[in-house]
C-alpha cells in the first residue's frame, strides 16, 4: 500500500574518521524513502531548492519515489554540514545548517495523496509536520520521527502531535530528553502514556526496543565492524519499518518483529557507506541475505 | 561438575537512587558464587578478615559454597563503598576502599580442589590471579574477568594471563579500554587476538555479544524496569554462565547461547535488590520462569 513521508530533503556535507564527501543528497524523507522503496510505494512530500541538482531528482525518480508533491521552491536547499569524531560515531557534530528554502516552506500535498492509509512524518519541525496533518484525511497507520532539537525548543508542539500518531520512533538519548526517564523501559512506557500505541527505541549499535501495550521486545543490531557514516541511519531504519508494514497492511506482533527487523537490516547497510552509498543499489535480495545473517545471529533458541 | 573461583569477599557499602544499605555481602568471587550454586558446585578461594562476620559465612555455606580455601586472615575485610548516581546506574563511584588483609594476600587452594576441572578468576588483582593459576593444574575451562582499574594499572599482567584462558568476560568500556577499539565487534576480535578463545561482552541493560572464530551472537538484557542496586551484575552475570558451563560440560554453539541466557536472567535478579537481596533466595524454578520470558522477549522468529 502506498505510503506518504513528509521529511527535508537536503544536500550534506559529512566529515567522519574515515573521509568527507560533499554535496551527498541527504535529509529525513531522502534516506526514509530510498529505504522504503524497496518495500512499497513511496510519495515524498518536501521542498527543495532552485539550485538542487537535477541527477537528484532523476535518481529519486529512477528509484521509484513519486516526487508529485516535491516542491521547488524560490531559494536554496537545506544544507547540513556535520561531522562524527573518532570514537563516538553515534553522536553528530552539526558544523553548519542552512535552512534555504526550509524557512518559508508550508507543506503542500497533492490531492490524490491525501487519503494515502500510510503516513510517516519523517525528522522535522513538529509544526510542519502538524500542517501536513492538518490537510490530509486520517491515515490507517500514522507514523512519527523527530529529533533533540524539537524536543529541546518545540516540546509543546510534538507532545501536541504525539496524542495523534500509531507509531513513535526514538532514539535512546531521545526518549530519555522527552520522558526524563533514564531506564529505556520506564521511557518506552511513558511515551505509550504520551500517546502512540506503538514504541519504537532505536539504540544504534545495541539493536532496537519495541514497546506496545500488549508486548514488547528487543533485539540487537546486526554488527557492522566498519562504520563509515551514520547519516541517516535512523531514517532509513524509519524507512524500512513503515515501508515493511504498509506493504502486510497489518500491525500484529508477528509483523512488527519482522518489520523491525528489516528495519535494522537496512539500516545497517546505511552505515557502510556514505550517504546512499550502500542504500541506493540495495535490492530486496540483497536485505534477506543479509536479515537471514541477523536472525542467526539473534536467534535466542 | 565443580567449579573453583578466586576473587574477593567483602563488605560492602552502596548508596544508590533508592537508598542505602551498610555491611553487605559483597565482592567479585561471592557474587559469582551466590548465582554459579544454582548450577554446580562452587569452591571459593578468597580471604576475610577476623571481623567478618559468621552470619555471613553461614549463610555461604548454606547455599551450599565449599569454604575450604576461603582463608580467615589477620586484619580486616576487605571493604568497599560506592554511589551510583540517579541517571546512570551503570557507573559506579568508588567513594571508598579498605584493602585489609587484600594487602597481603596470596591464593593457596585445598589440595583437592587443584584439579579441578572448571575455574573462574573473578575480578581481582591478575598477579594474584596468575598466582593461583602456577598453583593449580591446566583447568579444561578457564574463565577470566578483571576490571579497568587492572586495565589501567597492570595491563601487562593482565595481557599475559588472557593468552592463557579459554574465556574472557568483559563489559562493553573495559573491552574498549583494552583494545582501543570503540566498535564492539572489533574490540571483540581484538580480544580475540589477545588470546582466549571465547569473549563475551557485556553491555548491561543493552545485553551481551559473544564472539569467537567460527560464531558469533548477541541478544537483549530481560528488560528491568527498576535497577536497585547493579553492584555484582557482572560477577552473578559470569556466575551464571560459567555454573551452566561447568553442569554440562561443553562449550558448543548452543550451550553457549544457553549460558549466556542464564547468565543474562540470574543478572537480571541481582540488579533487583541491594546487594544479595534477590539473587540469595533464588531458585531454578524462578530462573527458569524468567528464562522463558526473557526468550520470548528477545526471539527473532
Amino acid at each position: 500500500m502506498s505510503l506518504v513521508v513528509l521529511g527535508t530533503v537536503a544536500l550534506d556535507h559529512v566529515k567522519t574518521p574515515s573521509g568527507a564527501k560533499k554535496d551527498m543528497l541527504g535529509g529525513s524523507a531522502a534516506h526514509f524513502a530510498m529505504s522504503a522503496r524497496l518495500f512499497s510505494p513511496v510519495h515524498l512530500v518536501a521542498v527543495v531548492g532552485k539550485d538542487f541538482p537535477q541527477k537528484h531528482l532523476d535518481f529519486l525518480k529512477r528509484k521509484g519515489v513519486d516526487l508529485t508533491s516535491l516542491k521547488i521552491g524560490q531559494g536554496k536547499t537545506f544544507r547540513w554540514a556535520g561531522e562524527y569524531k573518532k570514537g563516538d560515531l553515534n553522536t553528530a557534530l552539526t558544523l553548519a545548517t542552512e535552512l534555504g528554502v526550509l524557512e518559508n516552506y508550508v507543506p503542500e500535498i497533492a490531492e490524490h495523496q491525501k487519503k494515502m492509509p500510510n503516513v510517516f512524518l519523517a525528522n522535522f519541525d513538529p509544526d510542519l509536520q502538524m500542517k501536513l496533518l492538518a490537510s490530509i484525511k486520517r491515515p490507517q497507520l500514522l507514523g512519527l520521527d523527530s529529533m533533540n532539537l524539537w524536543i529541546t525548543h518545540k516540546q509543546k508542539s510534538l507532545k501536541k502531535l504525539m496524542k495523534q500518531v500509531d507509531l513513535f520512533v526514538a532514539n535512546d538519548s531521545e526518549a530519555r530528553a522527552l520522558t526524563g526517564e533514564s531506564n529505556l523501559i520506564m521511557a518506552a512506557r511513558a511515551l505509550r502514556r504520551m500517546g502512540p500505541r506503538l514504541i519504537v527505541v532505536k539504540k544504534g549499535e545495541h539493536g532496537v526496543l519495541f514497546y506496545s501495550d500488549k508486548f514488547m521486545f528487543s533485539f540487537p543490531a546486526y554488527p557492522v565492524e566498519k562504520v563509515l557514516d551514520p547519516t541517516g541511519a535512523g531514517d532509513t531504519f524509519a524507512g524500512g519499518l513503515m515501508g515493511y508494514l504498509s506493504k502486510m497492511r497489518r500491525v500484529d506482533e508477528k509483523t512488527l518483529r519482522k518489520a523491525l527487523l528489516y528495519a535494522t537490516t537496512v539500516a545497517s547497510f546505511n552505515v557502510q557507506g556514505f550517504g546512499m552509498a550502500c542504500t541506493a543499489p540495495l535490492t530486496m535480495r540483497e536485505v534477506e541475505a543479509r536479515m537471514k545473517t541477523l536472525i542467526k545471529f539473534s536467534a535466542v533458541s
